[in-house]
């Protein structure tokens, strides 16, 4: 028997039945068409955001990280909950613009940035958090034919990690930002070539469960973005992203980033910021935290079958739509995520089973050994935590399959 | 320094550029219209082909599993080649029938068949592998209801594995197939109700390199189809799918299956075949050995930077096309794939470098620590190996980047 990941708060039974929004698995499946099938929770997306915003200080600034989801409902209604989006390409460019968020609530990160991209942005007045020195000068020099002057911010490749992050985006060598001791030199040259400067993105790393360690993390960033505004010598920064970072619980044993004691220590710190802040907007950018817990994905159950005595529910879901679920995406050892059948939801677990998807591939597991409450022929399962890196971070399209529904309820 | 995997014979410099039927990589992609592309190369998927029909007995049938590269011209070139066709859903009978393969040539496996995907197939007159008893069920009341007589054969999942086989499909519980012990009552049943009884296929894993493991479980599959013919008591198999399992070299240390071993031991088990096999119409289903070789996947540098010593080329591709290539898709280690600078193919490797994609993650990685040209912005790089569960089997939409050009020459 394996564990199964804890699943998120906010999900409650009706009738022996998963229910979102007041709504049940069932009836969510009908109203969609079929399945698979995505559900995105408006209620969770605003209950995290108003945890956030209770925990955070009121000075901090919450952005959104549109690669977690860029379903457009879910863009379009996080657009009344966050002060910012980031996006890390020209094609999510062009889903917030199609969305009506305005640009200059926008920045834009990501190291391979091509011509085209930097001309989209500029023209549209988004910010570019710039990674490279050439990046910069490509952006200039775009800008200076444009006869606009790009709103450049630079990424810093910091000389410290996120302890204990699912994703280290810092610390040695890396191919994002600018190594943390050039950033000085470009900053002034930026400034300098006349661009409307923006500051600084310094990212860590992401997927982190410990309060303690994104706030240490935190402090480094205030520390180095301090010096490196000291260094640069313009004033105050007009902009500091401090990243990302707080994670979900996914497996058996995670427990929840204390939300509290990050925001106390965020508060403490800003209450004793250095003059090179202290005009500076300050926010964080969030994906996974903001929408993962929101998103619960629904298969059928199209097969129940016994080999060598182990129990198999086929269901027609799988990995081409929950890639990191099946244990193939960033993961050395494969873990359950949590999983429930969703036409059982709450009923006692009385059986082990495998649940796998309708792939051809023995890559296609949604749960191992998994205690679960007997399912057959129709049954629904859920795969949990499903919000972020689902729908746009699977190949939907491997086997023929194609893409899942998408909702927001 | 980390190595690189082995390039792939049949790729050639000209003018100290790589090219493929005869064009470089420049021209090939102008003639796309842009990067990033898989190329792949009819000159190519013709040698293979000719290789093995040399190497293996004249009576073997050999198929194309699909799933390895749907893209429609590869499918038409193939129909000239093959003698069938394997698809894995109803998305991949539509695209052989799209391709005008004509169905009695197509079989169709998978573990989560929805009953849409079996009618379909039955009107159409495929071959359906069952994987269950409830399968089978279910295709025979659809053949009712149609007034169609179903084609059906039996996936068996076997008792033995292949052994080194990257993907075991075989040995133990498994959600592929019919346990053997069982098959010959399914079989009767399915007989006795009136389908049109096609057989076994008997899969049991892939991407071996090894020869003498490959002629060892194809002496194995034989064995148990005979067993199982005996079993069922219904004469002679009519058909008998053996699998596949020939892997290709990806990695440093790889070398290639030797075929003329699997080829003379199939043929020595192939003239002392038992009665219950003697007319059976036999054959093996191939993917990634057919088309992985044949492709290259193309992708223009976009910046060349230096992050604490460690040289950066930033590449318009990655992961979102190359999620195996990557190390994220079914391997624990990430080991480098064949990678060059395209635009200096042949030339002197004189500098360390990484190669990644522009995604915004750690994980777009393309290669590691690689001994390469010295590379430039404006250079392609080009990784091998990218013909089979390149394009079909990455997540194309993450981070908005979308799918890759592909052109077979």
């Amino acid at each position: 028997m394996k564990p199964l990941g804890p699943i998120p708060t906010g999900y409650e039974s009706r009738d022996g039945e998963l229910a979102i929004g007041g709504k049940t698995a069932r009836e969510l499946v009908a109203e969609a068409g079929g399945t698979p099938l995505f559900v995105y929770s408006k209620a969770h997306l605003d209950a995290r955001m108003a945890e956030l915003r209770a925990a955070m200080p009121e000075r901090l600034a919450i952005h959104f990280a549109v690669k977690a989801n860029p379903f457009r409902p879910v863009i379009e209604h996080m657009a009344g909950l966050v002060d910012g989006f980031d996006i890390a390409s020209g094609g999510e460019l062009a889903m917030v613009t199609d969305a009506g968020i305005d640009p200059a609530l926008v920045s834009f990160a990501g190291p391979g940035k091509r011509d085209a991209e930097l001309e989209a942005a500029i023209a549209a007045g988004v910010t570019l958090n710039c990674e490279s020195e050439n990046e910069a000068r490509r952006a200039l020099a775009i800008g200076s034919r444009l006869g606009a002057a790009p709103r450049i911010a630079i990424r810093v490749n910091p000389d410290f990690e996120l302890r204990g992050s699912g994703m280290k985006m810092g610390g040695g060598a890396k191919p994002f930002g600018i190594d943390a001791e050039r950033v000085p030199a470009l900053a002034r040259e930026v400034i300098a070539a006349g661009a409307d400067w923006r500051g600084l993105h310094i990212f860590t790393g992401s997927q982190a469960l410990d309060a303690e360690a994104i706030a240490e993390t935190q402090g480094n960033v205030l520390d180095l973005a301090d010096r490196l505004a000291r260094e640069i010598g313009h004033g105050p920064l007009p902009k500091l992203n401090m990243g990302g970072g707080l994670g979900i619980p996914y497996f058996a044993g995670d427990a929840p980033v204390d939300l509290d004691y990050v925001g106390e220590e965020l508060s403490r710190r800003f209450a004793t910021l250095p003059e090179t802040l202290e005009t500076t907007q300050l926010c964080i950018e969030l994906g996974r935290y903001l929408v993962g817990e929101a998103g619960v994905y629904l298969c059928e159950v199209v097969d129940r079958k016994v080999s060598h005595g182990e129990t198999y529910l086929v269901t027609d879901g799988g990995l081409h739509h929950q890639l990191a679920a099946s244990g193939n995406f960033g993961t050395v050892v494969r873990r359950n995520y949590p999983v429930a059948i969703a036409t059982r939801f709450g009923v006692e677990a009385d059986e082990e089973a495998n649940v796998v998807g309708c792939l051809c591939t023995p890559l296609d597991r949604l749960a191992d050994k998994a205690m679960l409450p007997r399912a057959d022929v129709g049954d629904l399962v859920a795969v949990f935590c499903a919000g972020a890196y689902g729908a746009s971070a699977s190949p939907a399209n491997f086997l023929g399959q194609g893409s899942a529904r998408e909702m927001l309820v």
